[in-house]
């Protein structure tokens, strides 16, 4: 890191610190802050310092928000009867895209896993099992991710939630719309037997 | 983007400014600094305004630097007698990981285009000739990318800089190390059969 004056290699080493970010990206990155105007680095700057300082998780669902409930949580047009449940806040994004989905959420923060020591105590579900107790939740549906953990926090979910009385639902496991047979591996082609519908 | 708070989609927005940088790895930059702690996220925000402040361009070579010299021209174990010209600072970057060339450096903070309205005058070209006049040089080695730019640039100095009576040499084209005639172009060929060697 000798060939670079010490504020752009310091730079480039705090840009390597961040995911998928390796040498070669982040001197692309540090160069650009370089051409850029001082206004476009403030920016940036304080675009992350206010993202440690200002966010917080919501009080009813533990995704992340800026006030004391997420913008699903005060938003009225939203289904109250329906939660869905993600591992982690940044899941919620993905289901969004889909522009489908109306209900609410709840995140976990983490998924079950003995390996890791992650057990149901660490994980956000007390308030969940509380959100289904005050009764007006219809159904939940599970989209944990489709990994062993995901699965595993599925299944505890269902056994602890359908006593309550309330409907548990999981995403569907599948091949991808737009992929081939060709490339999916066999538990995906034997989930999407399994979960085959009448046409 | 109404799927974030505030802040977070703010921070991705930023990140999204940033080259080669998407609304997905925006938003897993994001999430990222999200869960890292609030001194990493200061140290990159410092970094980025350290950065804008801190650095200027080396009263020699046009390098980047935080004092008057950069680190080359300041490097007295340098050879003083070899210039490598360059379009961009960042490219020294790439010829230092050779670890072979021992000389100095010359930036010329871009290449002529007559199509984007680029001359000599707005390039680092007038410092270029006085460094030769001053007596101490004896190869010029015209390293700018093998672009049409780049091109016209070399053969723009090669003309200029002969008549002072320096050597003036320009790196080789030809196949990548590692790659396969298969995959490299006309053009590419051509300089390699061209710019052959006796073995």
């Amino acid at each position: 890191m000798a060939d670079f004056a010490e504020p752009l290699a310091r730079l480039i080493t705090e840009f390597k610190r961040l995911p998928g970010i390796g040498q070669k990206s982040a001197q692309r990155l540090a160069f650009h802050v370089l051409r850029a105007s001082r206004e476009d680095a403030e920016h940036l700057a304080q675009a992350l310092l206010d993202v440690k300082d200002r966010l917080g998780l919501c009080r009813i669902c533990y995704n992340i928000t800026e006030s004391e409930l997420c913008l699903f949580c005060r938003d009225l047009n939203r289904d109250p009867k329906l939660i869905c449940v993600v591992e982690e806040p940044h899941n919620i994004a993905g289901i969004e895209t889909t522009r489908q989905y109306n209900g609410l959420y709840h995140v976990l923060h983490g998924s079950l896993s003995p390996l890791r020591g992650v057990s149901p105590e660490q994980l956000k579900i007390k308030g969940l099992v509380e959100r289904i107790g005050a009764g007006a939740i219809e159904e939940v549906i599970v989209a944990t991710n489709p990994t062993v953990e995901g699965e595993a926090t599925a299944v505890y979910l269902s056994k602890l939630l359908k006593p309550l009385g309330v409907k548990v639902s999981r995403i569907a496991m599948g091949i991808p719309v737009g992929s081939d047979l060709e490339f999916a591996d066999e538990v995906t082609i034997w989930k999407a037997l399994e979960g085959r519908r009448e046409m």
